[in-house]
């Protein structure tokens, strides 16, 4: 019997701790994608007590509190950080097989030592030895502690970027550099709501916004500053692609309709998005960004709740639309006229996990390795089971060897051990093919493909690098 | 090599077998939702042979037989019990891998204490031995050795639950409720069917249906009359949720229109259900009761064997409907009022596991623990593989801690070792992350984990009870 | 640890290994679906290089080239051929963990003897050698060698079948025969191209093609002609199977206007399909031969690459239809006039395993054992997972006992080894059960099940033969 989370957790075989001790447990961390808060890693902010730092923001725990028959007070009221953390505490045996369990005893042990287990009983020991910690464990601190060399938040086009700025300005060695997720220009249903966007991105980019161009105009001025400030990537979190048709006289008519205020048909929004998606997706081609499509989730199931404590508060689950055809259609557009961006795709429901696999290989054109990344097991599949059933299919339908791997997702600081989870996983997965005499017993080769995976290839492809100009706020 | 289901059957690890035998093989059998005939019980049939208590009724049977090669008079005909039962024993060699194989000798064990394979050579001896038993076994002593503590059949709100009473009035030990399965009423395409289906349920209801809220009206006092005997459940069958808009005058119209024999389309069809179910649902949630979804079913493919041999003969397949808009449109607007009940979400294709799982999640108000359940592997999905992908999905997806565990969902009184079946793969699935340090070696705590789910979290959630009035036949 | 690739591959039991070497390692092959060219094989061709062996019309090989990023110059391209080949052989280990990767080292194996792992390093001395083998190793050598009983070729009804007569002529003891796959009769949305199909119809069926019925006469003669020369399977590979009702008038409008050039709407092809589909479906069963339906795949995704390629070149991945509805319907349609011709169901997404294997299990009305088959692993999904997932669900869901077992689907004269991948993984999965005390120890019983899948149950099902009397080729 093996011992809960030891050095050894995870790794089922002698040639696999070979794999994760020697060739990959040192390397650093480049979370490509993260919903990381800029001003708090600018600032170096210090949390004042573990809830914090764990509780505040997280609606996967609070999701399993509810689940426990935990009430809200305690979840996203108002309770004393004390007592909610108790609450915590006392879920924490109950989350046993949920990576919940995981996460917690692995970020206790990672960033404070603790190695008790968490419930009702150790909390108040644990939340004062966390606590007192915590007062010399400031942001800054936890990512060199984690070895994290680049960080690319998650940021709208109308956004300042003033604290990546800001830390530009600091000359701090890890990489903070934002992302180009601009969902809310899809946003059409709420007609008044987008207006007031499109009135926003007209201030930031200081130009009007009187045509569908305009609006592609300004979004290209921001693009442009989010590319000065070291921008690679670009985001987009749908239900599903839009690839309808289009003429340029739709769109128009459509911009049109929604900037005097006038509802569109359904079938016009979506025309809207698919162009929409198509410039913006040119663009990203054009600075040899990446381009990111997270798609799949179904969201604000609870309408009761959303309008109590709004989106992101644990009311989203996995939808179940049919991704074939649209994402297939989209991405041929762009290559047809040879614009298409390096790519990651990433699935909400793992049984679109084939799909997205075999859709990545049809757009490979051999112009670099692993051009289409399908992407790592996401927010509800980024678990044991599910990180090895991407790294399966993966595996199956396309070359895992140029798989850019692992990033947190995650508006938690406390969430880098992640990566490690990750890796260890990874590495358990190919020592167990090795141990099967399924590969060869080659640890020098697979130890470079796990050195890649885990890092190597993120950073060969995405090229992140430190704004060599840093760019005045004042400008 | 391990022998064949011995008595560490499915136990892989020492703390495995730990885990069930000292701490659930013993606890009794709640029994929540299966489709047992009331009257046999009440009567406490004894069965003349196995034939009659193996293969009656039972369309998995039928199904491997004919896939096997088997005429159809051997199955649902008018071949002689001993002829039946010798070409079912021919087939059995030909389902290993199949659920089947397990069941068959599960229960030849456990009700017989036969330990011989069966097969072509054996079928006479076991036919004969198995028979010479059941003339000692009645279905009243087949439950008792299970140790069956609550049996809640399934029911037609129009039933007259007779045999629930006289079951009640005899005072035994065992409770046994009935389930409110209001699906007939779901089912206006035949349009003369439905009518004659409300006049029943007029009669039954001794109250006339002249409009909707009649029909409500008729549906409360039969839901009333269910309450009264104990009943803790609903229940619906039903390819997929119905949630569409509809107005009190739309559902007015629809109604008068079936009522005076007109059709109505299928979006009227799709309305009336909506509003059925919505209906319904708040009865549910007025009694405290739990209210079930079986999602999935392609029923009745083969429509020559439909007429032939009417439904539930074993011609029912999956469907690969898409479910979550729907089901999550539906279980909103209830949650919008506060007049969501307690939830059991099956679906039929795996595929939904993770859909499911999630859509659960998002209506957890932290009331009581598991209040929204993922409910276990069903049907095609009640066997090891299928249980173990329901419990990995619960588990990541959710708290496998508060499930409410097994049910048979059987027509047939042999079929109890299943929650057998089901506590050794549990058992197994803990005992396996124990093993492998991804839990710690806490058996103390696990136990109780695996006993609320083979009993106490059914106990607790579903708060069956005798009637204490034993409702009298003739008021 | 197990050496890679040795003889025990994929074998992890003792019983496992028992009963891959004793029973099936020996077992010849009948390959009931592939695309091999019946002219290579009535020429008995000599390969002149391994590239022209492996890499010529491999569109896996160049989809993972292409991942690899490898220029299309290597992969379709004019490179010369032993450029072609270093370049495969850098990717090779760039491939470890997709079944690319075991079926290069088994097809070097098992064709010559090589036990090298191929990479950039022993690429030279690997393609020399092999070169130098292929020179004495014709392709009748090769199906010789690897104990292929039973070739059964991927054949359109217009094709004159003149090289598998001038196979029958020859006296071979290896059965060659066509398979009837009416794919482009069916391809009516290119209106001029489908009208020039059905021209060469009338040339090869010799009589005019006025009405609908006449096109089913001149399919009917092609049918008897292919009947005549052995064939005893048809094949359709679709995205979905067509079902749609319609009647004799208007399959003849859609008919008469498609034959005078005009389109068709997307709802009148589909009734066109169905009613081909259907007509065809009849024909199949009056023969006696199994049909064969492979569903799912979404084609030609790059249109870039399908406009300079062609189909089949590397660019199709999966579809995520909905199937269940259709496919039933279908089924139902022919079994309702006793008219269901023996059937294998193919899905290309792994997510409707389970909708395939209950599907199929709807239609078995006891005739014959297996009537209904759900297929192995296709295409993406013909890899180890994949194959595993097939025969785990069909398990469940059915009675492997009676499945047909393994095909190559192959374009590729090397691909053989497959059935021996097939074997392992079969043994494995039955040994694996053993063990674990899931079935009885009985060798003897379980050895006649995996012979049975491995080869006897396709040779009692498919009723291939020698074609008694020769056709001759000018009669």
């Amino acid at each position: 019997m093996k011992e809960f989370l030891n050095e050894d957790f995870l790794l089922e075989s002698e040639v696999a701790r070979v794999l994760y001790h020697d060739y990959v447990a040192d390397l650093p961390i480049i979370d490509y994608h993260n919903h990381l808060t800029p001003k708090d890693i600018a600032n170096d902010k210090v949390f004042s007590n573990l809830t914090e730092a764990w509780l505040e923001g997280d609606h996967y725990k609070w999701r399993a509190m509810r689940a426990n028959g935990v009430d809200e007070v305690f979840c996203t009221g108002e309770a004393l950080p004390r007592d909610k953390f108790i609450k915590w505490s006392e879920t924490v045996p109950y989350t046993m097989r949920n990576p919940l369990y995981h996460w917690t005893h692995l970020e206790l042990q990672r960033y404070f030592g603790i190695t008790e287990l968490l419930n009702g009983e150790t909390a108040d020991y644990i939340y004062e030895n966390a606590n007192a910690q915590l007062e010399s464990l400031s942001i800054g601190q936890m990512l060199s502690k984690m070895k994290v060399e680049v960080v690319s938040t998650t940021d709208d086009p109308i956004d300042t970027l003033e604290h990546h700025m800001a830390w530009n300005e600091m000359g701090e060695s890890m990489i903070l550099v934002p992302t180009f997720r601009a969902d809310k220009v899809l946003l059409v249903k709420d007609v008044p709501q987008w207006n007031y966007y499109v009135d926003r991105l007209e201030l930031q980019a200081n130009q009007p916004i009187r045509s569908f161009d305009e609006l592609m105009g300004a979004l290209q001025a921001r693009h442009d500053f989010f590319d000065e400030l070291g921008c690679r990537l670009s985001d987009n979190g749908l239900d599903r692609i839009y690839a309808e048709d289009y003429s340029a006289t739709d769109i128009e008519a459509i911009f049109n309709s929604l900037r005097r205020g006038r509802a569109v048909t359904g079938y016009e929004s979506d025309q809207l998005r698919s162009a929409l998606l198509h410039e913006l997706a040119k663009m990203h081609h054009a600075k040899g960004w990446t381009q990111q499509y997270h798609l799949g989730a179904l969201r604000n199931n609870s309408s009761r709740m959303m309008r109590r404590l709004g989106p992101d508060t644990g009311f989203d689950s996995m939808g179940d639309f049919q991704q074939a055809e649209g994402l297939g259609r989209f991405l041929d557009r762009l290559d047809s006229t040879d614009q298409l961006a390096k790519t990651v795709i990433y699935n909400l429901n793992p049984v679109q996990n084939e799909v997205f696999a075999t859709m990545a290989g049809n757009f490979n054109d051999g112009s670099i390795a692993g051009k289409m990344q399908f992407g790592t097991g996401w927010w509800f599949m980024d678990q044991k089971d599910g990180m090895e059933r991407q790294m399966n299919a993966l595996s199956n339908m396309g070359l895992i060897s140029r798989f850019v791997g692992m990033l947190t997702d995650s508006r938690s600081f406390m969430s880098f051990p992640r990566h490690e989870y990750f890796r260890r996983i990874l590495c358990n997965i190919f020592g167990k093919d090795i141990e099967n005499g399924e590969l060869p017993h080659d640890v020098k080769w697979i130890g470079k493909l796990v050195q890649d995976i885990s890092y190597y290839n993120a950073k060969d492809f995405f090229k992140f690098s430190h704004v060599s100009r840093p760019f005045p706020i004042q400008e």
